[in-house]
């Protein structure tokens, strides 16, 4: 069979099997979910042996160590990939919810009942436990998945996904409701993302470089975000030992993840009460910082700031710092700059919060919070998909209710216009 | 200025103002809207010259009847579009609506705010009329809007653009608010749909043809729908007098538009004491059947259906019939052929009524009643801008909530992680 059409039969299963899925009870799919979760600690040893294949030809193939971290799945990832399902198995199930209900002067009840998307393709890179993540969230939310990744990751992924449709073999649950591209052919992901008959949603979850060609060649709608350029900025007036916190939580406790701070604004009149501590604390857990002229001015040890650092997303210790003249600025600075993904208020002024929380235009707006909280774990919504930086179907982290969508029922008795 | 500069400028400055739409008060954009209502009237004579000068060209082109009825703005289009626009002033604005509030256990108080999608491209055909019922609502939602209309309609929307523009600047609005592009050429089109840094929504609205081609092209999301090939099923023990008076306004009061019934499943039981008397009023109204074998032996009158009549979307007084052995053959010919636009059943009974509801996954499913109902008006949305059959952000009838999107909102007294 060509690849074109196993991606073809693939798409086409995973349409049929999604019938069947968006009926499925709560009580059912928690239960292949628990049984997925107890098959991958029974057959750790079989999955960690494709694994060592994946290894084996990585370490052959010269890829780096990090590349390689990244690949391995160590017992502490079997470990993981359990707990994770076990904990979306506690979510509660958002299809079949009734969103609003309304009556209408001729007597129809109209309401909003959420249902399943349908069919979702996620395209991912190198971590196999993306196989059980994805496929876990999109499973409880009642749709069909197709899953693609990393080339390099095949073994171990087809190790995952055999676990995964035993389970819902011994269930009685559709197999096709979850998929793996048999592989490793780069068309594949070219052919899946141009079933748009058959395929509701793209999921790219890896690189920006990955993402952006996804989105140029897919036809189907696609969630994504490119980067988390995030700024903190420091209100004049502002608890400075909150600030302080705030700023070094956002810069230090994990550089390298979307929602870790990247520019630190701070209002002119409060720089140099708040700089000379704060650098002193990222000094020591050696943060670069490269700095406005003004910031210079403060702290002449520092590197000086050129106009790529203001859009630059670091993922590292490294640190754009801006003084600014007043909020007006700051969030003009935002609007410039940002990707849309995570800015933050440290700030005492009640006006001057409600403005920034009105007027910056991203997914998540904090006061007196670090950006790290954007997350759907952190923010209550339970294990999360992924975060949308655009503005459509999703904004934001996107937990279960993103996975799904609303159709309008009508009950009547014999209304006509 | 080249085509691809002018597009782009619009295109950025539509983007800037945006950022002062998404902080207006509802009660300055209802007065704009009251403003254009008013202007609109008070205008009407040179309005209706400059689209006389479209009709002068039509005919000259020698357009077809139809199209120059589309194009022509009668006095009774004056008053609608004016009375359209008042209405929705009267509208909630949904902008800044706090969908949801919880806490986190940390203390964060987390809240999804409503917010304007933030640029909007709206691509259409012949009527002007959808310059400002357009307009109208992207600008009530907080948005930004660059309108596309069809090139035969130039004059007459330039005109309609020119009354918005001036009662944008009358209010102290940004003029760019609301633009419409000034040039008949077709790359213009590409070119708006490769905006993707500056306009985050597409809406076409027009035939297949228009939308396929906006699909294909756009860089940036699109909502749309394709066609409707709108079900009823008529299920044993319905009530026989519901039945008819549903089938009949279904596919009678308006056949020409897209929740127009196509295609009749009725079940075998019932289909003798039915088909029949439908038949004759369906006969009196000049409806042409064309049934299943089924259908036939009961109305052997009528033409035989062929494959293409169950995806064949009529517009038109003709109407497909299938008899079947039960509602599950009816979903699974729903499932088959339906353009998840919109489905009804007729029934008595309480638990296929659930049943029908529940497994049928079209954007609007009525118990009951005509589908004729899916309508943003009809269903209580207010006006609409469109009807999504794809389920990405938007699935159904989209009034003003649909061309906005929610935010995270995060208050915290120094939470960090």
């Amino acid at each position: 069979m060509s690849i074109e059409e196993t991606i073809r039969e693939m798409a086409e299963a995973a349409r049929a099997a999604s019938v069947e899925m968006a009926r499925c009870a709560s009580s059912k799919k928690d239960e292949v979910l628990l049984r997925i979760a107890d098959k991958i600690e029974a057959e750790a040893s079989h999955i960690q042996g494709e694994n060592e294949k994946d290894l084996d030809y990585a370490r052959e193939k010269g890829l780096s160590d990090a590349m390689i971290e990244r690949l391995t799945i160590t017992d502490a990832t079997i470990t993981s990939m359990a707990d994770d399902l076990r904990e979306v198995a506690q979510l509660e199930d958002p299809v079949g919810a009734i969103a609003k209900t309304w009556r209408r002067p001729n007597g129809l009840e109209v309401s909003r009942m959420r249902i399943p998307l349908g069919v979702i393709g996620v395209i991912y890179e190198s971590r196999p436990n993306v196989t059980i993540d994805a496929a876990g969230l999109c499973f409880k939310a009642g749709n069909a998945v197709i899953l693609r990744g990393g080339s390099e990751a095949l073994n171990s992924n087809q190790a995952l996904a055999d676990v995964v449709r035993d389970a819902l073999r011994e269930t009685g649950m559709p197999e096709k409701a979850v998929q793996l591209v048999p592989v490793r052919d780069r068309d594949a992901v070219d052919l899946l993302l141009s079933q748009e008959e058959h395929i509701d949603l793209i999921i790219p979850r890896g690189g920006e470089g990955l993402i952006r060609f996804v989105v140029e060649k897919s036809k189907i709608p696609v969630l994504k975000h490119y980067k988390g350029i995030c700024h903190v900025y420091v209100d004049n007036g502002a608890n400075l030992d909150m600030a302080n916190d705030i700023c070094f939580n956002a810069k230090v406790q994990r550089p390298g993840v979307c929602n870790a701070m990247e520019t630190l604004l701070v209002h002119r009149l409060i720089a140099p009460a708040f700089l000379p501590e704060m650098a002193d604390r990222f000094a020591e857990a050696e943060v670069e910082i490269r700095g406005c002229a003004e910031t210079w001015r403060i702290l002449p040890r520092i590197k000086e700031a050129t106009e790529e650092d203001w859009s630059e997303e670091y993922l590292d210790l490294i640190l754009a710092v801006k003084v600014v003249n007043n909020m007006t600025e700051a969030i003009r600075h935002i609007q410039t700059y940002s990707s849309n993904h995570t800015e933050a208020i440290v700030t005492s002024d009640y006006e001057r919060a409600r403005q920034f929380v009105r007027e910056v235009d991203s997914s998540v707006v904090l006061v007196n919070a670090s950006t790290r909280f954007n997350d759907g774990g952190q923010l209550g919504l339970g294990a999360e998909i992924g975060i949308s930086t655009s503005k459509l179907h999703a904004f934001g982290p996107m937990g279960l209710e993103e996975l799904t969508t609303t159709k309008f029922v009508v009950l009547g008795d014999g209304q006509i216009r």
